[in-house]
């Protein structure tokens, strides 16, 4: 029986995604316009994102610090390509402490002027370099539209900025971070996720080059999750980051930045969920196990304890519900909450030897008997659900992913069923202009060194070497 | 020999201070009036903390959640001692996305206000209580004097909000996490701190009582660590969050908030640290041990490694210097960062049979035969340490602390050699402020149910039942 908080997915989406954030507890809107309250379902999801991607950055030699939150409006001003990109869309601090400040603060957006500030004073020779540095913070961004986790004003994140020597190293850096991001979304998330270029139009604002993530929802709209930024010289030079290189000559370092944020809570519920609430791939699920004993007696008690400390201490996140709760409350708080497997565990099913496991994401009842390894049981079963929850996503993604060869088709496809198109670009600016007028349809990414499937801009019709991934974006 | 970088601790203990933070990588000025950047080795400490207090908090029952950093002003003075007590320095939100705002929202300075709106829309039975809620976040204050990690304008902190049924399992919450700090400060710190109650005139806005724990830095000055609040319904009246009670009848919830912050991070150098640079405890050392090979002998690169890996195998954080610098270099920079324990291993010890460890606490060296069983060597050295560490300081905060029965008495200690002042008080605010200005002398805390040590208030002379601590305060 399905959740009756929540809309069914194909009646209306957009009602059912935030239906779906309410009825899990994930997030709920707060007292201050485009602000969400981030409850204590929607903590723990970004709890585990971090552990993971913080486990992660530090193998590969990042290290976290924390820069202030405030930005002195000069310094913001330094380099205008930032400031033109997020000027629009920042906070003012002009009061503090019952005083008129002498300058505006801005409540950071992102922490390149920051951290470029703060690299300037402390590089002398190339033997300070590489720094890797990342911070876990919030930022602050004054969008219009807001919408739990996709686009909210205040959001967590973690935002890596490097610093290296040479061009070389850090468009390496810019590689594997975009990298380490795809790793997180097919391996984690189960979100299935194309690695690529952003056009010029849609690189971050400074950035040289942008390597993004893109992943399809379950109606068709793109995601843009982690990016990853090549800032060459350019911040170095308007921040004055310089070092001395082995030649004992005085050189700008070459720079990058990349992040992921809470947005991508959004994400797992778009990909995965469905009418019954919140579906979650078990590595990422803070908890991964609920026992649901049926009944008190001893036999049934003793073998729910038994199977959660077992669970937990081969490092499955396991729970026991026994509250006063019914056992259908039980059933469909589990199921909206995402729980990925629940075992049932009832007296008249252990007299027969039997106990019941159920999988979240097919909602499949599944009898085994009571002679099983628990622990290699579930570890199966979680790694089966991590394995079937990608497929599923890739699936509907690649059922979703067209290829257009004139704007006709296009305008076809985005009218009918959103998705992935891909399709030839010239390069120009005034083709992606006009493909925006298509329901704002963006370039999502250039798939550098693909294979063309035309040699015609999709748009003008003339020369083209570029395959670009195009779509509807959130 | 004295680290250079670093002004002795008994010429100039400010200048010390900061010599240290800069010194040892932990927090830097930034360009931003009153915030710092907390750097690489100080955030390690930070995530140390955080890692050690949110098992804590956990184990006992709480859970994470982020609310948001704006609280519009209207909300904010819904809670008039609150208001008062914070308004003079908080900062002022007046313009988003390039438009006047119509309201002013103001950077949190500590989220009651936020918290109790959340909740007084969540609750709405006894069923629903106690809620456990912490979140881990930056806040704002605009102090006029700042310093690195003690008073800092935004700093980090964890801050928990619950609330309960009863006046009675409320109170026994604000005693259990003001002894979970006191447990924290004792045991991971190596900080010996002071149980109490604030006096009407410094206990927390808006609360009914706030319990606090005290501590003395080694210059005799004391520096407020964790607190805990207990509110009864005062933010319950004011933000109207009420329940049903097991009487069917409506009522208004009991509320405490608890927290501790970066600033801890001052109170461990102030505590520990010496003329050479920090002095961590093991517990809380972001690394544990530094094993710095002498020569490169395959013999030395061996047994290093194998320590190494074995010594992290049983989660005691060791890593080798194996860099290009100096020897000599390598020694002071492990000393200046406070590594607890240094093992040098050496091609001519080797052939002894020895090898090397240091004391960071004491710089004593000990040498060791080749047979010991490292970890178990270690784990114990590391023990000894942490206890001495304790020890050391108890030694000090006992010796700095006096008893005094009169203002006279008051006087010579704080001009003479000020530290934690035991003295009878009438419960009369206006000693408190007679008493204030001796060199800014406040009350830390009551003592309460202590012997009294006189039957007569310390300042007035009237009659007085109430043990207080007195001190100079960061």
């Amino acid at each position: 029986m399905k959740n009756k908080m929540i809309t069914s997915r194909d009646d209306d989406f957009a009602k059912w995604y935030t239906d779906v954030v309410r009825a899990a507890h994930l997030a709920d809107y707060s007292s201050v316009k485009g602000c969400i309250v981030i409850e204590t379902n929607g903590y723990a999801i970004w709890e585990k994102m971090q552990e993971i991607l913080d486990k992660k950055f530090k193998e590969l030699g990042h290290v976290n610090c924390q820069l202030p939150l405030l930005i002195p409006e000069s310094l913001l001003r330094k380099e205008s390509e930032l400031v033109e990109g997020f000027a629009p869309e920042v906070a003012w601090v002009s009061e503090g402490g019952d005083k008129k400040l002498d300058e505006r603060l801005c409540i950071r957006p992102t922490s390149e002027t920051m951290f470029s500030d703060y690299y300037s004073t402390h590089v002398k020779s190339y033997r300070d370099l590489p720094l890797l540095y990342n911070q876990w913070c919030n930022v602050l961004r004054w969008e219009k539209e807001t919408r739990p986790f996709l686009r909210s004003r205040e959001f967590l994140w973690q935002e890596g900025h490097t610093i290296h020597a040479t061009e070389e190293e850090a468009m390496k850096e810019t590689n594997q971070m975009v990298e380490v991001y795809h790793w997180f979304h097919n391996e984690i998330l189960a979100i299935p996720s194309i690695c690529g270029k952003k056009t010029d139009k849609e690189k971050f604002a400074g950035a040289e080059y942008t390597l993004t993530n893109e992943a399809l929802m379950y109606n068709g709209v793109a995601l843009q999750a982690g990016t990853s930024h090549y800032f060459g010289q350019k911040f170095s030079k308007a921040y004055d980051i310089k070092f001395t290189n082995q030649e004992n000559k005085e050189e700008y370092v070459y720079q990058t930045s990349w992040g992921t944020s809470t947005r991508m809570i959004g994400g797992l519920i778009m990909v995965h969920s469905d009418d019954y609430g919140l579906v979650l791939p078990p590595r990422i699920a803070p908890r991964q196990v609920v026992i649901i004993p049926i009944g008190n007696c001893q036999e049934v008690v003793d073998l729910a304890n038994q199977y959660e400390q077992i669970l937990n201490q081969n490092h499955i996140t396991t729970y026991i519900d026994d509250t006063n709760k019914s056992i259908g409350f039980k059933f469909a708080e589990a199921e909206v909450n995402g729980i990925p497997v629940r075992i049932e565990i009832g007296e008249r099913d252990l007299k027969e030897g039997e106990i019941t496991f159920t999988r979240r994401d097919t909602r499949e009842k599944i009898k085994a008997t009571l002679d099983i390894d628990v622990v290699d049981y579930v570890s199966h079963l979680l790694d089966v659900i991590q394995h079937d929850m990608y497929e599923r996503a890739k699936k509907r993604r690649d059922a979703l992913t067209y290829e257009a060869h004139n704007l006709k088709q296009m305008e076809e496809i985005l009218n009918t069923q959103p998705g992935f198109i891909h399709a030839m670009w010239c390069t120009d600016k005034a083709c992606e202009e006009k493909i925006k007028e298509i329901r704002g349809c963006k370039s999502r990414c250039i798939l550098e060194g693909a294979k063309p499937i035309d040699d015609k801009c999709v748009c003008c019709g003339k020369k083209a070497d570029k395959l670009v991934v195009w779509g509807i974006q959130y």
